[in-house]
């Protein structure tokens, strides 16, 4: 008798129902050296980026920098090669102290007897791990607010009175009589058991919210997530030293950290940033480092945690501090946004202008023109601080995780007791930058003169207002006029041409007649380079042309990359109306730029819901055969998706197409 | 105004409330290299462990293991060698996908701006982690089951029914006319908060049981944390990508996880272990491999986790299974303890065997005498099942957390939904080893004769009972008849002489009065080598020894590695009849051959405390003066500790006692 004739005690799925094919080499060692030396030739460089990145305001601001003695993103990446081969291939192992180890021909097990297959899984699941932290402590952060709002320890107004009701009517909550605080803090409460549940239980968020056909799979799957919390430990646990020893029961936990991701970490955030401060509407903004204001207070908002945000904004607006800033000689206060934080800000709040992802961040501080600069957490390198000094621009962290040597801190406590204070640091802040506007007088200012409008704040809610339901777009997906549907986002990686990829690829969609969602990092190219602007609609194949004119753009910007939640709630509206999974619909995600770990688990999360996932950039998988062919296909069967990885944008894009037309020939949509 | 002028909106010990004088290199970067090079020349080699190892049984399972050709730890660390000098110092940054980046001269930044400090202190917070998680999910897990059990839904008895009425009290639950199983229950969903909560509220464990003067100590330094997940998950969050830009503000994390570590991983652990099995007693106990038997149905038990361990111990021990043994031509059933469930085990039941701790497994498996082998989770090198295959060893897993490819699977699932077929699983178990000896008949068996008598189960309470209080623990150290209290404890790392660190170190201790307590894989030497014998006495100090005579070992065994709860339980004991603060009291942690992601936790647990800490291994924080000053002598102006490396047992036990003496001195106890 061995194990798999033996499944009375454990789940009927107990390996993935893949039969995936384990490739067995000499030693278990493949030739990963030449795939990585081939991969590491078509890392960018600093002259590649100067040469064909596709802002000109970004080739500006990298020769100022260049002239002003400050480094770069680039300068440090050059100087970081050439990258260790075996970090990239995955075969590094730093997860006890017995080593270092990793795997050569040579020495093709580690000191415990961990061979490649086990050591690139447990160090992929532990950069979801980190992913997973990172959007549920974002998620934990909003959530709380919300509660505390609703119990009224935060003094801020539940804007969002239709998603609370929505969302309370998914969890099965009784509304009748209830007024929407109540409402809000039992929303909040199931939001946090998801979060932090360990008695093993419904997680409530996916049963209220996601598609039967998908709970099903992840059921028979058996990668149904306990709590976020719980799964992100039981990862850490099981990659520790001498734990699991089978690679796929490691790739198991890989999922359902997954879907953690998507509904504490994703979803969650999104609803209760959307219940606390609404939906926000359809706007046009003023795009790029050009729209920067002379002579104004100018306060950028750098990050991703939109609580204290709001409240900085709302007193910057008042007129009280307008008139304190105009008595110390400035025109008014501007507020700028850098990464998602900015974009949260600017679809809710009138005249917030974005103006870079994180990577751009010190190019943007090196125009000079910043006088306070709010950072809270994630994607905020601290080489900002070097740039910021030149300029003595006054960086200000919020978040007792984030603190940046030489900032000031004025913050919310790691235990939120001051969160009644909200209003005080605002003002704290905002009194701050008036001070440092004052103080920075005849600071000299580079300023790229490019600026352009953008369409932003396209929620799924305001698509199906707009289109009174989906069978608009339905009807154009079916006919032709919409080739597909691609979600295109992910931070940016000095490992290909800055910005260009996202612009490649979405050069060709277009084209292509294939409707572009976008958030985040990603969305700022395509933000700058006026792809969310109807102009954009020359670029664009006829066939969508002619159903977004006159007023639409083909790239429809949702927001923060936390609203992947909105692309992914159009995906799955759209799919309901045709009566199809998601999984058989003409759908992709591309994060060709990704880099982080919530870059990981953004990919993931759409594979999870059966969307394939497109990329330029490699996983450190190129030294496991299992593992990487576990990612890139090992899923088809049990998830209906895989993911591709093309160096090549254009190549990846063309892929794309290639897989959208399969879908619509398999739904006879040709 | 700086932000050290305002701390109106954080608390007012923001940073760590040392004054570290920074250390400033050339653009940051130390001479790690040459720190590096010297540290790599003291790594041990295999020849060195069979030269110098110290108990003869593990050098003639070496040489046997040769023989039969099947690699050891110690070829795969030769094999291993020369180790990366950048993981080694630290200053490996693999957090995002930019890179990897590595801290020189020639690149003092990573590509996001990172310097050596911050990637440092990342490195080590993330180790730290995954050691918070691993206790975490052995707390859990037994909380878990003492619920279950409380609750009917797992077929086993609360034993300890004293620990539960003990904990009920100090928890503050009302007792009057409760059953033993509605305390357990409501103690369970105690230590289940404390391991969950999300919205900040008090630590309960750490407000019920720790000493005030800690809880003050831990209060001001601002490093209570929230909850064992969430600090965790807050630890990879502010560790990500371009998160938390600050080393010190990392460091707090550090500490804050620490305290997550002690209360929940190990003394929430403690607890429901003590209550669900009860705490056993003083026994002697065969060790070694020559105490495995011919001719019996040999079972091993390998790991951390109890509550299976305990039914399948006891379904072996059934007259019905010895009876089926005999049928089969068997002796009898016979356990042996790897690890920490065989020590967990040794204390609690009648005849389990310990053998040997992690790394010693594939040479006692290598003895060709086992005919099953159940591994749960933690420390169960996958290098075992090569071993296994030669002697047609069955492997059990038995956790979702941990497979082994090629092993059975005789499993709780992840949501413990088949928790109440234990009785089952367990019989499964017995039944297939029984099978398994069927199918060995005649398969060659080594076994090197060397087996001796130790004492072992000296708990808290055992040394209570047994002085009557702790009066007369104290007063032989006022006296000057024990020098001190020494925990020496941690795991084994093939970078210092197999065993040879801890005996070393247990030597100069027991020779100079120090009392010496263990648990865990240290422990084992101490067990083979009749340290826990009273015929050690011969080697101890007079003063000591004239307070242990007749019948007292001087190594007190107190079992697995969560029993450091027990170390520390007698530290506090002591230090309370003495009216001392436990930092102030002649006790040291020593963890010279320390290797996993726990063992960072296990010696930070004792410094939390004000116990410092002593090892032979470095932790990998020599890229950055900052960090390692920090973690070294950091603390002891806050916490009253500080941690000591010294690649030489002898002089780091030397140090021990200088310090022991220095304590002495302060306390006017010479």
């Amino acid at each position: 008798m061995n194990s798999d004739e033996n499944n009375h005690y454990h789940h009927e799925h107990d390996h993935n129902d893949e039969h995936v094919h384990e490739h067995h080499h000499h030693g278990g060692v493949n030739d990963y050296m030449k795939a990585v030396a081939e991969y590491k030739k078509t890392f960018a460089s600093k002259q590649d980026v100067l040469d064909k990145t596709p802002d000109p305001a970004v080739k500006e601001m990298i020769l100022h920098m260049e002239q002003i003695g400050c480094d770069t993103t680039f300068d440090r990446f050059d100087r970081q090669k050439p990258q260790c081969s075996f970090g990239l291939a995955g075969v590094c192992c730093r997860i006890c102290y017995m080593g270092p180890c990793k795997i050569t021909p040579k020495s093709p097990k580690g000191v415990c007897g961990a061979d490649a297959d086990l050591i690139v899984s447990r160090n992929l699941l532990r950069g979801l791990a980190g992913g997973v932290a990172a959007h549920g402590i974002h998620a934990r952060e909003v959530i709380l607010a919300l509660k505390y709002a609703a119990e009224g320890k935060l003094n801020l107004p539940i804007e969002g009175k239709d998603k609370v009701l929505k969302t309370a009517e998914q969890f099965g909550i009784d509304t009748e009589g209830k007024t929407v605080e109540e409402l809000a803090s039992k929303v909040a409460d199931i939001l946090l058991e998801d979060i932090s549940r360990t008695v093993p239980g419904e997680y409530k968020t996916i049963q209220a919210c996601a598609p039967p056909e998908r709970i099903k799979v992840w059921s028979n799957m058996d990668i149904l997530p306990i709590g976020a919390y719980h799964e992100v430990f039981e990862a850490l646990h099981r990659t520790g030293a001498a734990t699991d020893g089978d690679w796929r029961n490691v790739m198991k936990q890989f999922l359902r950290c997954g879907l953690a991701f998507v509904w504490s970490g994703v979803v969650g955030s999104n609803i209760a940033t959307d219940s606390l401060f609404g939906i926000g509407g359809r706007r046009t903004s003023k795009v790029n480092v050009g729209a920067l204001k002379k002579g104004y207070v100018n306060i950028a908002v750098h990050g991703h945690l939109p609580v204290l945000v709001s409240e900085i904004i709302k007193q910057g607006h008042s007129e009280e501090f307008i008139k304190l800033a105009k008595e110390k000689g400035a025109k008014g206060i501007q507020f700028y946004g850098i990464c998602c934080s900015g974009l949260s800000a600017m679809y809710r709040y009138n005249g917030v202008i974005p103006l870079s992802n994180a990577v751009g961040a010190e190019l943007v501080l090196g125009t000079g023109a910043l006088d306070l600069w709010v950072a809270d957490v994630q994607d905020v390198f601290p080489s900002i601080m070097e740039v910021a000094a030149c300029y003595k621009t006054v960086v200000v962290t919020t978040s007792d995780s984030s603190r940046l040597p030489g900032a000031e801190h004025y913050a919310y406590n790691h235990d939120h007791s001051n969160i009644n204070e909200t209003q005080a640091i605002a003002r704290k802040i905002v009194t701050r930058a008036i001070e440092s506007f004052e103080n920075r007088k005849g600071m000299p200012v580079f300023i790229p003169p490019y600026e352009v409008d953008a369409e932003v704040g396209f929620s799924l809610e305001y698509v199906q207002n707009r289109f009174k339901g989906m069978k608009p777009i339905l009807e154009a997906l079916k006919s032709g006029k919409i080739l597909g549907i691609v979600n295109l986002v992910g931070c940016n990686n000095p490992r290909v041409i800055y910005e260009k990829a996202v612009v490649d690829v979405a050069d060709v969609l277009i084209k292509n007649n294939v409707l572009v969602l976008t958030n985040g990092c990603a969305s700022f190219p395509l933000l700058k380079l006026g792809y969310c602007n109807v102009s954009a609609l020359e670029k664009t194949g006829q066939g969508l042309r002619s159903f977004l004119e006159p007023d639409l753009p083909p790239v429809w910007h949702m927001g923060e990359c936390i609203d992947n939640a909105r692309a992914s709630g159009v995906f799955s509206c759209v799919a309901a109306e045709a009566g199809e999974a998601i999984k058989d619909m003409p759908y992709a995600l591309a994060s060709p730029e990704w880099s982080n770990e919530k870059g990981i688990g953004a990919a993931l999360a759409f594979r999870l819901l059966g969307v394939n996932s497109y990329h330029c950039v490699h996983a450190p998988v190129q030294g496991s055969d299992n593992v990487m062919n576990f990612i890139l296909t090992g899923t088809k069967k049990s998830l209906g998706s895989t993911m591709t990885v093309d160096v090549d944008p254009i190549k990846l894009a063309n892929r794309i197409i290639d897989n959208l037309k399969q879908k619509r020939k398999a739904l006879n949509w040709d």
